[in-house]
């Protein structure tokens, strides 16, 4: 693109050693891909299905913490895709990478970056496509596009959700909150297990794409939780023009979680607040409560009834005693947070 | 994504009024795009078709001027995936724009990044499907993943040209390259209009989405040019595993760019190694030549015969004395340039 990149990229050695060693592997058996030799992709959809596209731009400093690792940097850059997939009720495919690099990167560094590529494409069953590596004079930028199928007309959207109808989540909620803390502020409450458990939650989220099936099946909205139970439910309560209540006692905490509960190294508003779960929050029609539960559990996962949509426009997670829980954040709101606020 | 997300986007100011002033209009026709407040876009394929996906991304100051305008600067990110589906064949159709802001934006450069966005898809045809708007503390990054169509099988590769295949590109190469030298050093010898319409070239790229059907129709391997039409021709042809030969007096210029070659104030070298064309380079098998030509004409294009593909593995451009020109640089290659090269 013009003699700006020219000159700016000579000083960015090996490119294609990079796309030839880290990347293409990674694309070895992707249909489509073409070696990554081609100037695009191809991606073939089956009879009836339809594709959800989701995009995440993250940037050293700023979603990471800039010591990171960057295995898991690009883990979870692709989890936080997949997660909006599976929540869509989407079966991840494919995705394109693009990552602006700060610097030349020596080859412990991309090992880390392959590898943790490879763990996330094994955990989630999505394969790279494509991508563009490119020079900053800024911080590390990634930027992935992921790709999901589905069957025409099954997408579960944000809005959908009418009142009684039951809402659930998935796995446990506060895990990531909890493990960013952890890494923050040390504590010796936990083994080492169960602090590595919390903390890998924060580092590589665990987005499950087999929930994608009984979503689809059986929800009627959903969105994945990683603002923060509890703004995130209010979003979704917004979007389907309905209120809600969720009862905090409820939501599903993890062992680790609740023993940092319950020694007061954190507490329940930051568990519902923090973010980072990559769980889904789902509305279920009432009748059907039972069969998600059993399809959930049928592909590996747990899903527990929090709360109920209601008439209205409330949404409220409500405390032990019955009461709104006084929240000074319910969660980071990327569009209607006001800093001043 | 967890309290650096909360902390640093803080101090973004206006994310809310930026999707729905800015970027909800631009989707506002986009089928799957849902108004830009659910999770995910839906792309919906119709029977027999496949999709085309390319994805670049872009970073101030290495990709583009520091001082470029907003509009300008958006133009050009959907223009050079346009150009990548174009040149494999595919229709244009739905993009994503995920752009990582420095600062604060003021209201003028959101209007020119809207303005610039609203240009570019009026004259690609191609509409906002979703994205990510995050903050950064480094130079303002872009990243655009253009999806479009084809009928199954017909997607047109970089690999395919066979020796004896005749050699064209689209349009007229070097305005780009014109362009960028007349804004870096100015000059007398153009009226306003004749550099307006070569800086024009650099700025705001031109790819055909009309020639797409041509392509996928005629051509036997086909990329657009970016890095300059000698050194794309070099990948073509080592992608094909053939050699080939371009007659650099063949090559179409426009009258504004042959103007300044012959005014000196441009060699011939850099028109056809500066990059910035975004026009198309094919091999299509000689009997195809004439439906070829008559194809694009149709289509509102102009396609050259500039040389064909040979035996061998060298990919020469020939001057007027037949024997290959000396190039210092034949294009930037991101795959195969050593800096010390």
């Amino acid at each position: 693109m013009g003699e700006e990149t020219h000159r700016a990229d000579r000083a960015f050695h090996g490119e294609t050693e990079i796309i030839e060693t880290v990347f293409a592997p990674l694309a070895a058996e992707t249909h489509g891909a073409f070696g990554l030799v081609d100037d695009a992709a191809l991606f073939t959809p089956c009879p009836g299905e339809e594709v959800v596209l989701t995009t995440d731009m993250i940037v050293a400093g700023v979603h990471f913490l800039e010591d990171a690792q960057a295995g898991d940097v690009v883990y979870k850059a692709l989890a936080v895709n997949v997660s909006d997939l599976v929540a869509k009720g989407a079966d991840p495919d494919v995705y394109l990478l693009s990552i602006a690099l700060a610097g030349t990167p020596d080859r412990a560094w991309l090992e880390a970056l392959q590898s943790g590529l490879a763990a996330a494409q094994g955990d989630f069953g999505c394969v790279l496509a494509g991508g563009d590596t490119v020079h900053t004079p800024g911080p590390l930028c990634l930027s992935v596009t992921a790709l999901g199928r589905l069957p025409e007309g099954e997408m579960v959207h944000r809005f959908g959700a009418r009142p009684g109808d039951a809402v659930y989540v998935t796995g446990t909620v506060g895990d990531g909150a909890a493990g960013l803390k952890l890494m923050r502020q040390g504590s010796d409450i936990l083994g080492p297990g169960d602090t590595a458990f919390l903390t890998g939650r924060y580092r590589r989220p665990k987005p499950e794409p087999a929930l994608a099936a009984p979503l689809r099946a059986h929800a009627s909205a959903a969105m994945d939780i990683s603002d923060g139970l509890a703004g995130d439910f209010a979003k979704l309560c917004a979007a389907s023009g309905c209120g809600g209540r969720i009862e905090a006692e409820s939501v599903p905490l993890s062992p680790p979680a609740t023993a940092l509960l319950e020694a007061e190294f954190i507490s329940r508003e930051e568990l519902l607040c923090g973010g980072d779960d990559y769980c889904v929050l789902a509305a279920v029609p009432p009748e059907q409560g039972p069969s998600f539960e059993q399809a959930v559990s049928g592909a590996g996962g747990q899903a527990t009834r929090v709360g109920q949509m209601e008439e209205g426009r409330e949404a409220l997670v409500l405390g032990k005693d019955g009461r709104p829980m006084r929240m000074s954040r319910p969660g980071y709101d990327h569009f209607r947070d006001d800093p001043a606020g």
